[in-house]
């Protein structure tokens, strides 16, 4: 019996000695890593009239998130998670619109993106010359 | 003839302040003044685990949108964005959940806001010691 005992308290303390440090890990882990199943994507965007977002206020923002389904207050949030999805969250490799057709008036717009996207923070910031230049780069991603 | 040049001169002074600021108004509208008939407020909260969120990547983000009407991925807009308003967007002023018993646990996490409240662009980050701390400053806003 005391044997019995002894053999245990040796299972009871190896079990600690093994368990311990996973449940600590387990504690720790959301320090490390998102807490959720996804990255979390969640932007704002903004568009105002000048040449640095600095000195432009924002005309309009709008929400943009894109996990764990798109929504936002952006007009087309399906459409722009996509086009981010496809460009891999790299807003100046965003496709142009084929066949738009802008003039060249200077008339600059400011447009930014602040937030998170797939769990890295992004500040983008862009000056097009026009209103119509803002839109055709993406199809949808600057269409607000 | 004194007169009548003394009367054209004040009709056409007249005529300047009446048209003029109209006029001018008009134009730079869209310069200076929300396109829309409200300002926008659309933001985005991020919370992660440390002391500054240029160390700390974003466990959780999720947007939130107060006009024209409470909406995004945090869990309670409707509450979040009355509080932000009697705090008048300041996120220092949120006040404090009464009666909620925190820990001294050193934790820290740190918080950030980034978007537009009510036309003007945001850029907040605060540390709380831990997550109990958190969640007792303000009582919806910071609880996501």
């Amino acid at each position: 019996m005391r044997n019995t005992a002894r053999w245990a308290a040796t299972i009871g303390l190896t079990a600690t000695a093994v368990c311990g440090p996973l449940t600590g890990s387990a504690l720790a882990e959301p320090a490390h890593t998102p807490a959720s199943l996804y990255a979390p994507s969640a932007l704002v965007l903004t568009v105002g009239r000048g040449e640095a977002a600095t000195a432009a206020a924002p005309e309009r923002a709008v929400t943009l998130s894109c996990a764990p389904a798109p929504s936002g207050t952006h007009p087309a949030p399906g459409e722009a998670c996509a086009e981010l999805a496809d460009a891999d969250g790299d807003f100046d490799a965003l496709g142009s619109e084929t066949g738009v057709m802008c003039t060249r008036e200077y008339r600059p717009v400011v447009v930014t993106v602040s937030g998170v996207w797939q769990g890295q923070r992004v500040a983008y910031e862009r000056v097009f010359s026009n209103d119509c230049m803002k839109r055709s780069h993406g199809i949808s991603v600057f269409s607000f």
